[in-house]
């Protein structure tokens, strides 16, 4: 363990106590879920509204929800682009506390402490609390910074929630004006660097026993949704080479999806949904459906495992006489993080007496949109549990916020502009 | 095509006729369901009744509602042990129609023309409509055949349908006295033989251009339920070495079950059920859940494959890093057919000209029953679409109906008491 000085510790224990209390804007009792406009969103919302006055902030919404808090620059720079930072307030189901949150949070206790200090910068500082990245009310991501980026595409208004509400009456019953999201975009002279703070949500920091470290890309990612037409027969008749089991055709798939995205360090590939409709002990499955979502820091990795896995299905296909439909739901290149950030990043790593740890972003973030305006960075936060997340189990220590909040805080203190 | 005589070819359309009537009585239009006691039940006994009736049998119904009808013997005979034969006439949902009923009505119709002929023999003919063996209503099969045999369990008296009416409520409903159930049992002194005809439901003999096989044994079944416990994370950030992925350790186990089980003629391993709850494209599976049917005609092939299929589950687990709970569901030693009611079959086929095949019964029959209280047999007939059963599109032609029918009678009339 590090010493961490008590300026930072103090940071890092502020951070944690309003992650505590903002926990509590959930729609369901006893577990956080918020999503996109709902009166919990818009609690949550207020309440980051304050922290920010109360931080020497002043603070504005826009049509997409966003709530945006501004740290004046130095007399005298008010007009300097400003470094823009922040994360998303929305979640998932049932989710953990960190995940978005920290990355509004725990800058905002950074600039508490400079305010309180009476500290300036040559250029203002900008957080923003994103108001939806998980995508999870409307089945569309990223809303939040899209329309930051001016990037919002506007035929997911439409799009409705479980309720047949759209998002365009959900905005407009939240005091928000779908026809005015256009406004909401920044134009790329405002920022001078868009650096996210992000808990890892994956086990790295943790196993190589890390506070933080700095992302060199989010990954691209493709994704398909996949069926699988074989003959359902009886389990007990149908003898063994005259079957054509759907769900043995998937299991086969899973499999070398799982070896062929074995071979490479940032690579990924996961079957995360399969199933055996109506599925019956005695009975040779007939059907079956199943995803497939891969990833990787470099694109020419992922294009090519895209390739074999394709290639590999037409294989298991022709062999098992089986039919196989597949879907391209997805498709994102790889968002590269600006050298210059990131050389930020780990020289206030390095100052903080930490070994600089680069580690690509498997999960997509809002860096990936705003990337469309500005040089992006991301600083990543030791996940505790395994790295679990997108589940309550997930955590992170006060010791880390405060390393956290250290390296953030020296980032900006020496940012040239 | 051999030639069939026209009596059996008579015989083979009365089957395929009353086959097409008694589908009708279904619970749910436009398909074949019919489980025990609903009163599409009651019809088709009623039905099976008038048709007993009119081939000059008497017919008499026991408590668990069996239709057992009887062809008296001739004169001076009335007491010698019967020749048995029948099947179930309660389905599965949106069945094939021949599944069971083919095995009541052929016989019958076999029967209607000794009648005609003013023929008798010197034993009895008893033909029983077996009234459930499929255990969709109450979760538990051959109902009709082991209260026969006089194994019925009385455990599965409070067994409830998913109205929640307890199987012996609806005995009481239709007539049926729970309490008496054990009145049903027949002595072993009552049986000379019981043959059982039915469809294959599979495709053996359709691959070899056959129409009908002689049983050889019914399979014995060991069925397990398994619950595999791994850890769900994020499927862009958990490195691919250290997933603990539910979803893959199931589908690594069905491979192995289908390699395992290819290796000796009459072994079949399936994996049925295969389910990951709640899945999503970006989450690795934590959870998943699967079943395991192996039967083999040997028992021994069987137990060997449960044993190495055990074995490799606790090797994958641990590789894994999962855990595997595995629950035994069923288990079931194999049920061999008499040689010498095999060797009538096989006599009786060979007369008619056809090659005689040898095959195991991979499905359950009510003969697996019987077989506690006397030698059984089964004649198994072609089934068309690809062996295809326990689904709308089970078929059968009316020639094998008519070479079954002249087999059958070959058998019966050649039968050595």
């Amino acid at each position: 363990m590090k010493d961490v000085p008590e300026q930072y510790r103090q940071c890092g224990r502020q951070a944690m106590q309003w992650l505590d209390q903002l926990a509590r804007h959930s729609e369901a009792p006893g577990m956080l879920t918020r999503t996109y406009l709902t009166p919990v969103h818009r609690a949550a919302a207020e309440q980051l509204t304050d922290w920010m006055l109360q931080a020497g902030m002043t603070v504005r919404r826009d049509h997409a929800g966003n709530v945006i808090g501004r740290y004046e620059a130095a007399a005298g720079s008010e007009d300097a682009p400003a470094i823009v930072t922040g994360s998303h307030f929305d979640s998932v189901r049932n989710a953990g506390k960190y995940d978005g949150n920290l990355g509004i949070l725990l800058p905002l206790a950074c600039i508490a402490e400079w305010n309180r200090q009476g500290r300036r910068f040559a250029f203002p500082l900008e957080v923003i609390g994103f108001s939806e990245e998980e995508g999870v009310r409307f089945k569309a991501t990223l809303l939040g910074s899209r329309a930051i980026a001016g990037t919002f595409d506007q035929g997911v208004l439409g799009n409705v929630d479980s309720e047949g509400v759209s998002m365009r009456e959900a905005m407009q019953a939240a005091g928000f004006d779908a026809g005015r999201i256009a406004e909401a975009a920044w134009p790329r002279s405002a920022v001078a660097a868009f650096v996210e703070v992000h808990i890892e949500q994956g086990p790295l920091l943790l196993n190589e026993d890390l506070p933080v470290g700095v992302v060199t890309a989010i990954s691209g990612a493709t994704r398909f949704m996949a069926e699988v037409r074989g003959l359902a027969g009886h389990a007990g008749t149908v003898p063994m080479h005259m079957r054509r089991d759907a769900a043995m055709a998937a299991a086969e798939i899973g499999l070398f999806i799982e070896r062929r995205c074995s071979v490479k360090p940032g690579l990924v590939g996961t079957m995360g949904i399969l199933e055996v409709a109506n599925g019956a002990a005695n009975v040779v499955p007939g059907n079956a459906a199943f995803s497939i979502d891969i990833r990787a820091e470099q694109d020419g990795d992922r294009l090519s495992a895209v390739s074999d896995v394709v290639a590999e299905i037409e294989r298991i296909a022709a062999r098992r006489q089986v039919e196989i439909a597949l879907r391209k739901t997805h498709e994102a290149s790889s968002v590269p993080c600006a050298p210059r950030l990131q050389d930020g990043l780990a020289q206030a790593i390095g100052a903080a007496g930490w070994p600089v740890r680069h580690l690509p972003s498997g999960a997509g973030h809002d860096a990936m949109a705003i990337a469309a305006i500005a040089d992006v960075a991301m600083l990543f936060v030791r996940c505790g549990n395994g790295g679990i997340s997108h589940h309550p189990d997930e955590t992170m220590t006060e010791f880390d916020a405060a390393v956290a909040a250290q390296v953030f805080s020296s980032f900006v203190e020496h940012y040239q502009p």
